[in-house]
């Protein structure tokens, strides 16, 4: 592979070294920061200009940077981060598009864009980033790394800047899978995660899903679980839950809460100090200012502890949901941005967003695992497990890969 | 009982008018909002003058306000919270402390003191407070009221300034049980809590907390437990989990995640603005920009894991602990403030505290009921239920309620 450094891959915002505390699990091991996690001293800015100019350096370090520093892991820098952590694209007006070293003239995915980045072009062992609606799972998959989006409350997000606190989750993006279980472990404050978990586990493909995506990708998914799993079975998540949830549904559902909740964080901010906007987040922000239903929400909410209940009572303790992270390989760099137009009349990011919000909606935690499609261009398939049972789904998927 | 109002009572901090979107389940009640909860087009103060006067106006309402709107609720004004919402007594230096109408003489108890206050005082049917450490649970049980802290991600928290969000909630507190109930049910989306719930619930009395209690409680508290329930089984948590599970192993667990958290929070403000600070918000953040050792951190976190699930693991589906909300009736007005060196040399603040990490620690719901000690001075009996189990707490209580 080609040598990447900081400055040709673009992944970092700023590059310093931040010692481990001691020894520990993640000795040896370096981990870069996406841009809405605090490092002590240092701004954080949100992938914004006028947010970095106006907020003061932290005071701290972000718990999950503490629980790294704590195991051992040496900190290398700040990455890269769609602007406001609010985009599954990955190319931020202002601070550039992060490379993606697999397929240069593709997006890296975001909003972990420099996170996702810096473990694919071999500059850190791994990464940490935040997932609110697939900003882990979506740039891991374009990349071609491991992603993994964190059961919502179980690790802190005190310290990392809020997007929508009730999908808010911090996680991590490695190369392989067990640098991916040391980091989790470290980060769900050292907890010990078994080399030899049951095998009685049941996967569940979620057909809807496969549908929605492109048939090369449909096909190497296929491919993947009829060499390596025995049996699984498919099911469809309208007979689960019921015949109205669909993708649209999902993707639906996911917006109304996750634009009630932005503007309730940050609205106050963005019309007071009139920021300095990409196109892109001056289009996301003026959509939501005017979501004129807010009266919305309580009907959203109800759905979304139903379907979250639904999914938990099917998943129990030893059920994983499988389906492709994404429903198409990484767009072309700059065709979103140039075709403005193409982001909403297209299915691309309704069907993207909508796969994306299961885990979220369903408060799941969820790690995608990099494979190609028919043309060698990187694709993740999923997993996704019930509520709090990060443990089981990091240990059963480590217990598939030999790294 | 005396009239109160809005300027005698000193439970607003300012009073105004939002009128509901449309009628719903909470028609004809009105309620108050704690001031570190977002209304919209009013500055949220967090209870420091410094706060208020370098924040903006909330551009929209907080999830939890969007919540009540929905289903018919009037919002009738915002309420006194202690500096930050980081105090238990309800002595605001700048704002005041709202009166405890139940016994004027002393405090009402914090930080969802003027929310407290403003239920007690019968100038609203409800109030929306926040609990990380016993802000709800505490005021609820000195003002002889019902309080509830919800299950950590059961509401949503946007829009509500954080303090330490793994251990923040929402809650709320009212008069009689029937609200409060309403009130929890639309706030979880509007889901339907039963009427008739299963009686087939357990109690289990936890010994060590009463025994931190002054007697005249534990004696009350017992005398209602006899002639209101036909069994409970005394419990020990030493027993159910390690012999090192104590008051004060709790305390201890409590304050280094919520000092941790509290200054990656709010640590750089802190330090960049320098704002003017009453003398237990400077004392309390003096103590914790000192904390050597975020090293401890990690440990903190994986005892923390283990707890909640020990804990989720004997509650399962049907069992309440049961303890006294607090080990003392509500402090004389002004006496730790007077007598600081007391707030650490005598055991009051270490129990309550110490109490009231059970549910945080362990993400559990919790609701405080009124009843009164052996000279009538308001107490409250709390019962905890699993995480997530909202509905089982809300609906038992309710059922042996008859308001």
């Amino acid at each position: 592979m080609q040598p990447y450094n900081v400055s040709n891959s673009g992944a970092f915002i700023e590059e310093f070294i931040v010692q481990p505390y001691q020894p520990g699990s993640l000795s040896n091991l370096n981990f870069s920061v996406k841009d809405c996690i605090d490092v002590k001293d240092k701004i954080t800015g949100f992938g914004n200009p006028t947010w970095r100019s106006t907020h003061p350096k932290a005071s701290a370090n972000a718990i999950c940077v503490e629980l790294l520093l704590s195991q051992g892991a040496k900190c290398v820098g700040k990455t890269v981060t769609d602007e406001f952590t609010y985009s599954l694209l990955g190319e931020n007006h202002f601070y550039g598009t992060p490379l993606n070293p697999r397929c240069p003239d593709r997006v890296p995915g975001g909003s972990s864009s420099g996170s996702a980045s810096s473990v694919a072009c071999d500059l850190v062992d791994f990464a940490l980033g935040t997932d609110t609606g697939g900003s882990i799972r979506v740039p891991a998959s374009n990349c071609g790394i491991y992603g993994y989006r964190s059961s919502h409350g179980r690790i802190p997000t005190a310290g990392v800047i809020p997007l929508a606190p009730s999908l808010d989750t911090v996680g991590v993006l490695a190369k392989n899978m067990q640098t991916l279980k040391l980091a989790a472990s470290a980060l769900m404050g050292g907890i010990n995660l078994c080399n030899n978990p049951s095998a009685n586990y049941k996967i569940a493909v979620v057909e809807e899903i496969f549908a929605a995506c492109d048939p090369n990708i449909q096909k190497s998914i296929y491919q993947h679980l009829d060499k390596n799993f025995k049996e699984y079975t498919v099911i469809r998540l309208s007979d689960i839950m019921s015949a109205d949830v669909t993708l649209a549904w999902l993707f639906d559902l996911y917006v109304l809460l996750h634009s009630c909740e932005l503007w309730s964080v940050h609205g106050a901010w963005v019309e007071a100090v009139k920021p300095e906007l990409g196109p892109i987040a001056d289009y996301n922000f003026n959509c939501i200012a005017k979501l004129a239903n807010r009266g919305l929400l309580a009907d959203g909410m109800k759905k979304r502890e139903w379907f979250a209940k639904k999914i938990q009572s099917y998943l129990k303790k030893d059920t994983l949901l499988c389906f492709p992270t994404v429903p198409e390989t990484a767009p072309k760099k700059g065709f979103y941005n140039q075709n403005p137009a193409a982001r909403t009349s297209g299915t691309y990011f309704q069907n993207l967003i909508g796969i994306n919000a299961l885990a979220g909606l369903s408060k799941s935690p969820q790690i995608t695992i990099p494979i190609t499609d028919s043309s060698a261009i990187p694709v993740g398939i999923s997993f996704l497990a019930g509520q709090n049972q990060d443990e089981f789904l990091i240990e059963t998927i480590s217990s598939w890969i030999l790294d």
